[in-house]
């Protein structure tokens, strides 16, 4: 055993002495042969020619390291944060060509951080509850660690002993001390901000071969029970309840789902991959025996597909809980994500997404990619139907989406039945967006927030967040009594989770999910089950929404689909009003009602008009059901929200409920031929045959009177249980949760 | 005399000989020459491939000559437009590709049309002042004709002179009969109705060689009195008033200014050119004599740069008077109109069009465009600035473009101090519209129409076109007294046009227009000049916008920006209210008011941000301005106006007013970044120096307090007249009708 170590010990202390040569956390030495021998590839040298520019205006306005002064959007914000990019570009553009020129851009400029950072105080502006130096907060200061020890790595070679000890001695190692030891707050969380913290130790660890350091960012510091009860900047605690690990270790074990979900939402997950990758891609170039990246059956991998999973056809991410829409995997995250992926496993479908990226990073992954789609070695990134699980242990609920096609264009369906989200997270129990290629069939309205736009509240979130998108009316889910999920109450919200029923995507065209919320009401049980066709059954891809509610007790049961644009027709006689505001709260606030109608027949049918294509919704309607035509906009007295429609189908006293719509994507339109193509729903009817806890069986009828019946079975969801159902005179027999059409 | 006479017959039989061989429509016998020997053309490869599956389809389905049943939109209808087109084609497709069955196509439609036609009764359908016969109005009737002429003289040769006898007894001439003689108010107007059925008698003239015919096409039929008189379905009058002349050359007479302007607009305007284009080819090839291309001074090339003048950065027409928005060089008509033009001056800068369309005609001249493109031919379609002047004499005032670059985009102001625009006119004297790109910085809001979208009142024009979109403040110019212009009446209005001041666009970094109306309101004299600036004075393209009214009596006077999306900034205190209704009539009765604020300084500064981009006017502001945020969508039961939103710049009480504006498209945002490029405007004060009715200067100051002054002469625009003004210790100096900054 002895001897074993002996000789482990020989070969780790070989691959320690090739590690030791630089440059070795990001790029390598090996990468950079391979970048100036393999040929061409338009991508990278774009990337190439754009940092090269970059340097050359920097030299031209000359290095300018400010004192800080300025929170973000701030003059000297900004420049520290230009100045760690530009760093990391000159290290690397210095490897790449070799020019001495980028290496002596990276020493001055560290030589002038040495000399500042030595009596540098804690950050004037006072905002954060872990506030920096160069920065206001440190999660800004761990950025520039990050980025830093890239490009210390990348000159190393070029830096005499008594400069490096200068750098390590008086710059880098304080600044680990800083985010780390002095700041525990900041490093010891479970969170994003500290995953930034972890990487960025850990980096400037590896470049210095520290292994303290190392085990610092791997394992984090010790806790102690007084730390548990530190509270944020928002009053949440800042460690997790009962929380024993810290360290980036414990934040892979904690972020993701066992499906790679991050609970925040892709939004959040984009932010914070970078640290995970980077700092993985170092360890796996350095301490290869960690397997890191097959640490956890491989989970960082997983989680970069995971991500690019939860886009749209335009690769825009879904804007569920506080997410800005249009943030897409064009962003720069998302490219290092996508780039290190390729460099670990060669998927020529990422070659996809690189492409609609059309940017690469300046090291040898982003060349890997880039000599790869030169190559034509590119294929399809093909998004599956899939269920992503939520929560650490995956039993926290989990997030459906489901896709089809439709022509040239994709159908997707995103189901939300997950945990809350944590403080970004909506009350949006069961709730749904539907894609239509890159158009918002039913949209997810997103945050409420203009980012760094300083006209809209300094860029922050606005108080609007809270009092409209949060809230459940401002989402397609239903709505109890006029009032939020968990009463829009944080607290409660955060402990309870949907429970997925049953998810299957066997068969393309009829893919189905269905959950359950029990949680979100006092005396209301939810069940919702979506059925996505795309046979032979209807003339186009069709989305059946069956929302049922179940109470002892008499509610108002109100279903929101916020169409947003253009009102077409609708099946009912309409009566239009002056706007009137439809409540003080849970969002109702915000609202105007612009129209009602009372459905008179069996049916409410509505048809809308958006980017030039045209939706229906066909639904079941009971005696006194009302659709009301609102719009969002009261209450906005300084014009922070998006002015758009929805349609709300309200039942207004029922015990037990059951919303059954069908969304039907069925008509286009050219403004230039100006010829519509099928402006009418092809859907006749939709009818409810029975309903209860245990059933559900209804008929759809299109307008050629062919009909299809579907049965679900709510409660059992074996997939060898039979059923069978006498209902006036017909016998419903199937077998499984799930069944189209009997006999 | 006789002997010449003798030569000329000789001469003239002898060319008549050659051009009796078919076909020498529209396609020609060598034209079908140069298709099948002139080597690769990508796009008519596309054009011809379409075709053929077209026909392909059309004979699975087999060939259908129903009834005459439906109006627009219905089965019979779109059936014998789909008729009219497939013979075109499978003509075209036998002379190119030699393949009898297309010729056999062609021959077996045309005698199912035969037998139907013997016995045909008026159209069914009774909605028309010129009822049809396959169609519910002539003017389908006419579009037939024109496209079913050049089928027959494609397939002419193929067919026995019994055959031939046949076609031309029972169908083609008592079909143009019908159109001429029989329905002399649909023949003999100055109208596009009746253009087409020139068009279509004249073609089937020149393919029978039926000189009477061809000329009843050139000459139209004789008028008398009484028909002077009739009225269409719209209760205006058929015939102009006085008209003493009908036929296609008098089309061509009173159609266009001579500046190739179609008063009622471009939308129309692209409509109108087929059958200008299609007939004068067929004379060209035909008719040469006549030098149809070279009559008014080349009028109808003239006329297809004109209408490509009138589009905006993405080819979309500017959407004044009645007009959809979306309707693009894209449209078959323009494709046409091209294709044609080519063929005749072979300028390269049409190309440039044609990739834009990519699609070509299927004949010699789309053949021509799509190899020209081929061998790269195509050169940059420069779009200058110009005034069109309307009117048949062109001096019934103008439409004035100005256009310069901003980064890639072009910056582009449409300003309009025209006729009316005959019935599709909008009450709209002196108003403009700007465009960054593709995005509309201030908006034209077009018609309120959903064309051929049967939800939308059939497709047809909605009442909220005359109720809204015709009237003055559903425009970005002045309103007085909360009243339209003419008071809204189309009989008033009609008889008047602005009157062009001033253009000059010698310096293309500072380009101005200047007109008057003092027609509008009965003692309100209206000037607006706008000088569009693009050099280094200020940081970006602005434009200035001097709208002065002059009056002896009191006034309240409201300028409109219909900035549509989304507001971010006043510089003023905002006080919303519940939305209320603006008014009872003029437009008003459409437009809620969300909010308002009185101007407490010397400026109003306003910021929206509309497609990722950032715009702000800066306005000279008197004491006890108003600015009012409005939204379209009041008294709109069935929800057909868009909610878009406009600023109002209100002066409550005043003789003369003056509102001078800045429109600046200064910022930008990405949300993939979350980076905003310049998101304030760069402009800190407009100072009025003085105005009257004589002079107008004022001084602009931008956030670095560089200030430019500007120096307008309103009553003399002579450009050697020297002007000075002594004003509070400064003299002002210069020569010309504008000058910026003095000395």
């Amino acid at each position: 055993m002895k001897q074993l170590f002996i000789i482990s010990f020989i070969l780790v202390g070989c691959i320690t002495l090739i590690a030791q040569s630089h440059p070795n956390l990001i790029l390598t030495k090996q990468g950079v042969k391979d970048i100036k021998t393999g040929g061409t590839a338009p991508l990278f040298d774009k990337a190439l020619a754009e940092a090269k520019a970059e340097i050359a205006q920097s030299l031209k306005v000359g290095i300018q390291v400010p004192i800080p002064k300025d929170a973000g959007g701030g003059y000297t914000h900004e420049q520290h944060k230009r100045n760690y990019k530009y760093m990391n570009l000159a290290g690397n553009l210095y490897q790449i060509t070799g020019e001495k020129m980028y290496a002596n851009y990276v020493k001055k400029m560290l030589t002038e951080y040495v000399a500042m950072y030595k009596d540098l105080p804690l950050h004037p502006v006072d905002k954060s509850y872990s506030r920096g130096k160069l920065f206001w907060q440190c999660l800004n200061e761990a950025n520039w660690l990050v980025y830093t020890s890239q490009a210390y790595d990348a000159v190393y070679d070029c830096l005499s002993a008594k400069e490096r000890k200068n750098f390590e001695d008086n710059l880098f190692r304080p600044f680990a001390d800083f985010l780390s030891i002095e700041n525990p707050k900041f490093f010891n969380r479970i969170h994003n901000h500290s995953t930034w913290g972890n990487a960025a130790v850990g980096m400037i660890g590896l470049v210095m071969k520290d292994e303290e350091l190392i085990n610092r960012a791997l394992y984090g510091l010790s806790l102690s029970e007084q730390e548990n009860l530190a509270k944020d900047n928002d009053g949440g605690f800042i460690y997790e309840k009962g929380q024993s690990k810290a360290g980036f270790l414990a934040q892979i074990d904690h972020a993701f789902s066992p499906d790679g979900y991050y609970t925040e939402g892709p939004y959040y997950q984009r932010y914070a991959m970078t640290p995970f990758m980077l700092f993985s891609l170092a360890l796996h170039h350095n301490k290869e025996d960690l397997k890191i990246f097959e640490y956890r059956d491989g989970i960082l991998l997983k989680a970069v597909y995971t991500l690019l999973y939860q886009t749209n056809q335009a690769g825009e991410f879904f804007p569920i809980n506080d997410a800005m829409k249009g943030m897409s995997i064009g962003s720069g995250s998302v490219i290092s994500a996508v780039n290190i992926a390729y460099g670990l496993n060669e998927d020529p479908e990422l070659l996809s997404v690189a492409k609609l990226q059309s940017h690469v990073l300046l090291d040898h992954n982003g060349y890997a990619v880039a000599r790869a789609l030169q190559e034509g070695k590119a294929k399809p990134f093909f998004k599956k139907s899939v269920e992503l699980r939520d929560g650490a242990k995956g039993d926290e609920g989990a997030l459906g989406i489901l896709r089809t096609l439709k022509d040239e264009d994709e159908i997707a369906v995103l189901f939300k039945y997950a945990a809350q989200g944590l403080g970004h997270g909506h009350f949006d129990k069961l709730s749904y967006s539907m894609y239509d290629g890159n158009t918002e069939v039913l949209q997810d309205y997103g945050s409420a927030r203009w980012v760094n736009i300083d006209h809209k509240a300094g860029g922050r979130y606005l108080k609007e967040n809270k009092s409209w998108a949060k809230q459940t009316i401002a989402h397609n889910t239903l709505v109890v009594d006029g009032k939020s999920h968990f009463a829009g109450k944080y607290e409660k919200a955060n402990t309870f989770h949907s429970e997925p029923y049953f998810f299957n995507v066997d068969n393309a065209n009829i893919q189905i999910i269905s959950a359950k919320e029990t949680n979100a009401y006092e005396d209301v049980a939810m069940q919702r089950t979506l059925i996505l066709c795309n046979g032979d059954d209807f003339s186009g891809p069709i989305l059946i929404d069956v929302m049922a509610a179940f109470s002892e007790n008499e509610h108002q049961y109100e279903l929101p689909f916020h169409y947003a644009e253009h009102f077409m027709r609708l099946n009912a006689e309409l009566k239009s009003n002056l706007p009137k505001i439809m409540g003080e709260k849970h969002g109702y606030q915000h609202l105007y009602q612009e129209a009602s109608s009372v459905i008179d027949g069996e049916n409410l049918q509505f048809t809308w008009f958006r980017d030039n294509k045209m939706y229906s919704i066909t639904a079941h309607a009971d005696t006194g059901d009302e659709a009301i035509i609102a719009r969002i906009g009261a209450n906005d007295p300084n014009f922070n929200l998006r002015r758009d429609a929805l349609l709300i189908h309200r039942k207004n006293k029922a015990k037990d409920a059951l919303f059954l719509s069908l969304i039907e994507p069925h008509g286009s339109y050219s403004p230039v031929t100006e010829t519509p193509d099928t402006p009418y729903s092809q859907i006749k009817s939709v009818q409810v045959i029975l309903y209860n806890k245990e059933y559900t069986i209804f008929t759809i009828k299109d307008i050629h009177n062919t009909g299809h019946t579907f049965m679900l079975s709510n409660e059992n969801n074996d997939s060898d249980s039979t059923h069978k159902i006498e209902h006036e005179g017909n016998v419903y027999e199937w077998k499984g949760t799930f069944k189209m059409n009997y006999k």
